[in-house]
C-alpha cells in the first residue's frame, strides 16, 4: 500500500498491539461451521479488525476516553500525537471498504451485501450511534434495558456484524442469518456482563487493571443495576439463548459453542 | 435513519453549512455529459459531499488545524465539542459507503466500482496520506512538486473520484475515465493555485478571510514558491490541459468546460 510511512506505522501499531480477535474469530468460526475454507474470510476479517481497531483509536482520545494504556501499551495518540492518531483511525475505517470492494475472488452481490452490513453497523445507526449514548449516558443511573441498549450498538452489532459476514460468505440462508445474527447477540450481551463481572470479582493480575475501577468511575454495568447474583443469571441466560439460537442452524457448531462457553468463563 | 439525535445533528450542521458543493456538481456535470439523467447520480454525489464534509470536521479539530470558523459559521466542534465532532466524522464517512451499498437502482458491479475508487481516493493512499503529508510539510519549504503532490493527495482524488464516479455511472469506457480522472486532476491543481492566488489578490469581503493570512501563517504557496507571475502561468497551463483532456472524450462538455473556467476565474 502506498501511504506515508508515519500514517502506515501508527495504523499498524495499533492492528498488532494485541487483543483477543474475538470479530475475525467469529467470522472464520461460522465459515469453519459451514465447512468453508477459512482463507475464504481471512481478508474480510481483517476488514473488521480494522474497524474495531480505528474505534479504539479514536475512542482512547483526550476528546474521548482519554486513556493513555490499552492492553498495557501506550495508547495511539501517546505514540504518534492527536492529529495522526485521529487520521490513522480515518484511514483504517476507509481502507476496510476499500480491502472488501477490491476482492477478486468474491462476486460483486457478495462485497456489497458485506460492505452493507458492515456499514451500518459500525455506522451511525450503529457502532457510532453506541458511543455517542454511551458518552450521554455518563453520570446518569440507566436502567438495564438502556443498559444493554446502547451496548449492543457499541459493541453487539460489530460481533453479530462477524458472524453474519461468516454467513454471507457461506451462502447461508436468510432464516440462518438471522439465528447466527441472534447468536451474536446474545454473546456479546453475555460478553459484556462477564467484562463488568471480572470487574468486581476477577483477578487483577488476569485483567491487567484494577478491580473495582468501574464503581471508582461511576460507571453503569450490570451488577451494580441488577445485583451480583442476578446479573450471573443474565450472564447464563444469555448463554443459554445464544445456544438455543445455534441449535436451529444445521452446522457443524462445535467451535461457536466453544466460544460462547469461553466467553462465559474466561478470566481476562 | 435511526441515529441519536444530537449525532445526527452535528453530522447534518456540517452537511448543511454551505460550501461550493465542487464534487457533488463535478459527478452531474459528467452525467450530463454523457447524456444521462442527473438523478442517476444524486445519492452518489451526496456520499460524495459526506465524505469531504468529514473531512472538515476532522480537519477543523483542535488537534488538527484548530480552526473556530468555517465559511463564517462555527466548527462542529465548537457547536458540539470535541467528542461529538469526532464522532459525526466518523459517522459521515461510515454512512457514505452505506448510502451507496444499499442503492437498489445500481446493479452490484456499480457499486463495487464506485465504492472501491472512493475509498482509495479518501482513504490511507489518498485525502488521509494528504493531511498527514500537509502536516508534516508544516514550517518546511517545499519544492512546487513536493507541494503539488501534496495538494493532489488532499484535494485533487476526492475531485478526480467525483468525475470518475459519474464516468462509471454513466457506463464509460476505460479510456473516458482515464481522460476524465486526468482533467480532474488537472482542475484540481488549478482549484489549489487559485486559492492561493485569492489569498494574494483578491477581495477580502468576497472571500470572507484576511488576505496574506497564508504569508503570515507561513504556508507553503503556489506563488511563494514560483512568484505570482509563474504562479498565474501555471494556472492556465493546468486549465488548458484540462479542456485537452475533456476534448479527447465524445460528449457534450458544455458545462464541464464552463465549470473550468469557473475555477480560473472565481472570485471567492
Amino acid at each position: 500500500m502506498y501511504a506515508p510511512d508515519t500514517l502506515k506505522e501508527a495504523m499498524i501499531y495499533s492492528l498488532e498491539a494485541g487483543g483477543k480477535r474475538i470479530r475475525p474469530i467469529l467470522l472464520l468460526a461460522t465459515l469453519k461451521g459451514f465447512s468453508k475454507p477459512l482463507t475464504l474470510g481471512y481478508d474480510v476479517a481483517c476488514a473488521l479488525e480494522m474497524i474495531h481497531t480505528y474505534s479504539l483509536i479514536h475512542d482512547d482520545l483526550p476528546a474521548m476516553d482519554d486513556d493513555d494504556l490499552r492492553r498495557g501499551k501506550p495508547t495511539n495518540h501517546k505514540v504518534y500525537g492527536e492529529a495522526l492518531a485521529i487520521l490513522a483511525g480515518d484511514g483504517l475505517l476507509t481502507h476496510s471498504f476499500q480491502v472488501i470492494a477490491s476482492l477478486n475472488y468474491l462476486s460483486a452481490e457478495v462485497k456489497v451485501a458485506l460492505i452493507s452490513k458492515i456499514a451500518e453497523a459500525a455506522g451511525p445507526e450503529g457502532m457510532v450511534a453506541g458511543q455517542v449514548e454511551d458518552m450521554e449516558a455518563e453520570g446518569k443511573r440507566l436502567e438495564v434495558e438502556q443498559l444493554q441498549h446502547i451496548h449492543h450498538r457499541k459493541t453487539g452489532d460489530l460481533l453479530s456484524v462477524a458472524l453474519e459476514c461468516g454467513a454471507i460468505l457461506s451462502s447461508a440462508s436468510p432464516q440462518e442469518i438471522w439465528d447466527l445474527r441472534s447468536f451474536g447477540k446474545h454473546i456479546g450481551i453475555a460478553f459484556q456482563i462477564k467484562d463488568d463481572l471480572l470487574d468486581v470479582e476477577g483477578d487483577q493480575d488476569l485483567i491487567g487493571k484494577p478491580i473495582g475501577s468501574d464503581v471508582s468511575n461511576d460507571k453503569n454495568t450490570y451488577p451494580r443495576i441488577l445485583g451480583l447474583d442476578q446479573a450471573k443469571e443474565k450472564l447464563d441466560f444469555h448463554l443459554e439463548q445464544a445456544k438455543a439460537d445455534l441449535n436451529n442452524v444445521e452446522i457443524d457448531r462445535e467451535l461457536l459453542l466453544s466460544l460462547a462457553d469461553y466467553i462465559g468463563s474466561r478470566t481476562n
